[in-house]
């Protein structure tokens, strides 16, 4: 679409247009070939010490399974009240010789206390000592300029404007001032009964399939897996009705999970991710919309939020 | 946006208007609530009989692993070349004992021979027979009358028209007037290397994970998983580069694969997929825009390609 057909009409005509032009845009445009970018690999070896953050302490969960740990960052941004009840309960080691309940091929890993999900539970449900049993719903907030966003170029199908905020995938909408955290790939929710208030963090899930953005809005996210998130993938599909183990022997037992601040710092790992607000994250964003890479022939020009890699690595 | 405002405008700027708000509505628009819609197994529990359509068994693959089935349908329509080559592999049981070579997290599962991707191989690759070892790509076709197309209404980050065709995800680009199948979760492709005529369908790859999109029209896709999906998702990742396992020992063996119609007919499974171009899909494809079920606090009212649900069953 020319935007100069545009120019030769005017007054509402014009401007209805325009506006339409520019959001249409991205959806429609066929994307210029970009030769000469950079590969991922290459804007990361390019990278400077400043475009990388450390991991807070305080915003990191170590879930330990047999096969390997899980590092958490939780968005308390985005959920801080969730946030901080989920640090009670890591630091009350609410979550240690729990399990994986539910495996559901394409949609989420979840995990808990089984004796809260059994009809007939052997033990009753653990305690949660001083963290609490129900919290406000924190679906979505206003946008401020305490939430820094780094919006992305081509659209989305379910939002108005999706980009990163301090790492996470984000989506904003102008017209009612509000953003929230958006269900890709590794985000990691508090699954709730069918009461907004329901889900104080007790029981989390993690997103194993395609993005099920049908959940955004309706649902706290609360983090992202930042590693190991393989030990929640692979495993075992759940055979019950919505991927929940049958068969309680099935269910994947949890080690232990700690807040990287209630551990000694000997005992913390030292992790950073790769900075979301920097141009050396608009330059890897690049080198995905239009792949250098030889084996490449159609660069597609394009990208989804949840297509986006989140470099994470060993503090050099 | 108000359909009629462009109704007091003409010519040409009416029309270009008219196609923009087309366009470009479904990304912006607030979705209006459907509060009375069914839900998907209300949709399905009223299906006719003549809603789904039987796997052709010239277009169905078992593929056998230690853990169960998987079955896939070719999409011969989209990729004729490479569904006939992979017909006489399967005739010729090409993947009989061969295996998975690579599971890389959130990307994909690969199936091969571990000769043919080993720098220093035990046996020799494994002879191909009949089959081709090169094959034109099939990376799009002509749009046509003989490939159907039911067009979802809420756009698509990577193309100008998403929706299925004979239950098959695609894509159409009316500019160039190609249509392509998409990568979407269950999706199954003849992997390649440089040259886009290497890949004959011997090695193939289903998508594990978020829709890997920037694969469309770079890689033939060939069919798709409609049954035991879970017996590729849930495999251990491989830890060397690409999810290639750096240990054969690990590899998960295939039993066999065979083309349905090489079977005497006691032995094929009796499976029917839902039709993609009926009054009942489109009712289904308006239950998960606006989710029915009482957990949906907020009803998102749009759908991505990969997000809708493409069911099978057992033939009643």
């Amino acid at each position: 679409m020319d935007g100069k057909i545009t120019m030769k009409i005017h007054s509402l005509a014009a401007i209805v247009a325009t506006i339409l032009v520019i959001a249409a845009a991205p959806l429609w445009a066929a994307a210029p070939a970009s030769t000469s970018a950079p590969t991922m690999q290459q804007v990361l070896d390019a990278s400077k010490p400043s475009d990388w953050r450390p991991l807070n302490p305080a915003d990191t969960l170590y879930m330990d399974l047999p096969e390997g740990r899980v590092v958490i960052e939780l968005a308390s941004a985005y959920a801080p009240l969730h946030a901080q009840n989920i640090r009670t309960l890591a630091h009350e080691h609410y979550w240690d010789g729990l399990a994986i309940l539910r495996v559901q091929d394409g949609f989420v890993t979840q995990w808990g206390d089984p004796a809260a999900e059994a009809k007939h539970p052997v033990h009753p449900p653990r305690s949660l000592g001083k963290a609490k049993s129900t919290i406000a719903a924190e679906f979505e907030r206003e946008v401020s300029p305490a939430l820094p966003f780094t919006r992305l170029p081509d659209g989305d199908v379910y939002a108005p404007e999706v980009g990163f905020s301090n790492g996470f995938p984000v989506a904003r909408d102008p017209q009612t001032g509000k953003t929230w955290l958006v269900h890709c790939y590794g985000m990691v929710g508090a699954g709730r009964d069918n009461t907004p208030d329901s889900g104080p963090g007790t029981e989390l899930y993690a997103v194993i399939g395609q993005a099920p953005r049908q959940l955004d809005r309706n649902i706290a996210l609360i983090g992202r897996v930042v590693q190991g998130m393989q030990y929640l993938s692979d495993l075992p599909r759940g055979t019950g009705p919505m991927g929940f183990y049958k068969d309680p022997a099935k269910q994947t037992k949890i080690l232990r999970v700690r807040l990287a601040s209630d551990l000694p710092p000997s005992e913390r790992m030292h992790l950073e991710v790769l900075r979301t607000d920097t141009p050396t994250f608009a330059a890897l964003v690049e080198s995905r919309r239009n792949r250098s890479d030889a084996w490449y022939l159609y660069k597609v020009g394009k990208i989804d939020v949840c297509n986006v890699p989140l470099p994470v690595r060993k503090t050099p």
